[in-house]
């Protein structure tokens, strides 16, 4: 028999409850023993804390070979960790001023900026960025830089952040189908059942 | 068509970046348009702060849709919201005491344990609880009782969670095959892969 899995599990979370059940499935389908490690979450989460260090360092560190490692199995291309998180703000901005005036144009631009960030090695969320994406889909420079300047634009976005909150947003990917809340890009399996089955 | 599916990402997030990619294709095969709204994971996170009001609430309601919701979906039972979380410190210590005697004996009765807090509607945590678990696996309530007040058995749980801590582990369910990490019960379906492809 192959090394055992190890499961490290807090009897206080649901969702290693939930996984408790499938990880015994799968240690059995490739005839690998699952060794359960209870721990505390509680001084794993005051780890990530401890000053001196920087913020939450395991977890990061889990993030940079998570994030490709799903990039892979996905066949998306993704260029990361970044050597700086953007400014998403002119991004989005752009995004609401062209989505009320075309949606499918505004889909493309925020893909082109998606492109640029992660999918190639460009700059990052700046205004220059911005307007190389909206070019990239046709839209002229000049109406895009005039737009940004307005302050209708930029309470456009506003509105959409708080109508978000309001709604129960609270972290992206964020999806709703007929209001039924599904969040996390590890929640997209999810949301293909939930149309298929109509719920359940 | 119907209506359509709202998909809120903030240019900044990878996984909003991984799941654009994803949500598309779920969108097409079940002949709905997906709208893209992007807001900032910022005012979002803020929100969630606001003095004066419960931690996370937008949070915590969502785990209160999720987390049934994924029960159902895997067919597992489960008791959810609990009236309060459990102290998990004993059912731990005792854990460790069966696992180094009996490995199997210990799986079962941390089984024991969960079926009495999120898979019945019974007493949360307590010492009590333990023991009782103890004794639907056959475990001497005197003998668990003793090993329960012997300092060697709380030093073990300790350097449990110390060695978790130093493998990069910052939440649960954690799970490594042979050094690779996985966190989250939703990366339960990647470690079925990781199994059956030896990675990728």
């Amino acid at each position: 028999m192959a090394d055992p899995i190890d499961f490290y599990m807090d009897f206080i979370s649901p969702f290693a409850y939930l996984a408790s059940h499938r990880i015994e499935e799968v240690g059995r389908r490739y005839g690998r023993d699952v060794v359960w490690r209870p721990v505390l979450l509680g001084p794993l989460i005051q780890a990530n804390r401890a000053p001196g260090v920087p913020d939450q360092p395991n977890k990061l560190a889990y993030a940079q070979r998570d994030v490709p490692r799903s990039a892979r199995l996905y066949g998306v291309r993704i260029v990361y960790p970044r050597p700086q998180p953007p400014d998403t703000v002119t991004a989005a901005r752009a995004y609401y001023w062209l989505y009320d005036r075309d949606p499918a144009l505004a889909k493309a631009f925020a893909q082109a900026v998606w492109q640029g960030h992660y999918g190639a090695n460009g700059p990052t969320g700046t205004p220059e960025q911005v307007l190389v994406a909206g070019e990239a889909v046709g839209v002229a420079r000049a109406d895009l830089e005039a737009a940004l300047a307005d302050p209708a634009v930029k309470d456009r976005l506003r509105r959409e952040v708080d109508a978000a909150i309001a709604r129960g947003v609270f972290g992206t990917p964020f999806v709703f189908v007929d209001d039924e809340p599904f969040w996390g890009a590890d929640r997209i399996d999810q949301v293909d059942r939930w149309l298929e089955r109509g719920g359940w």
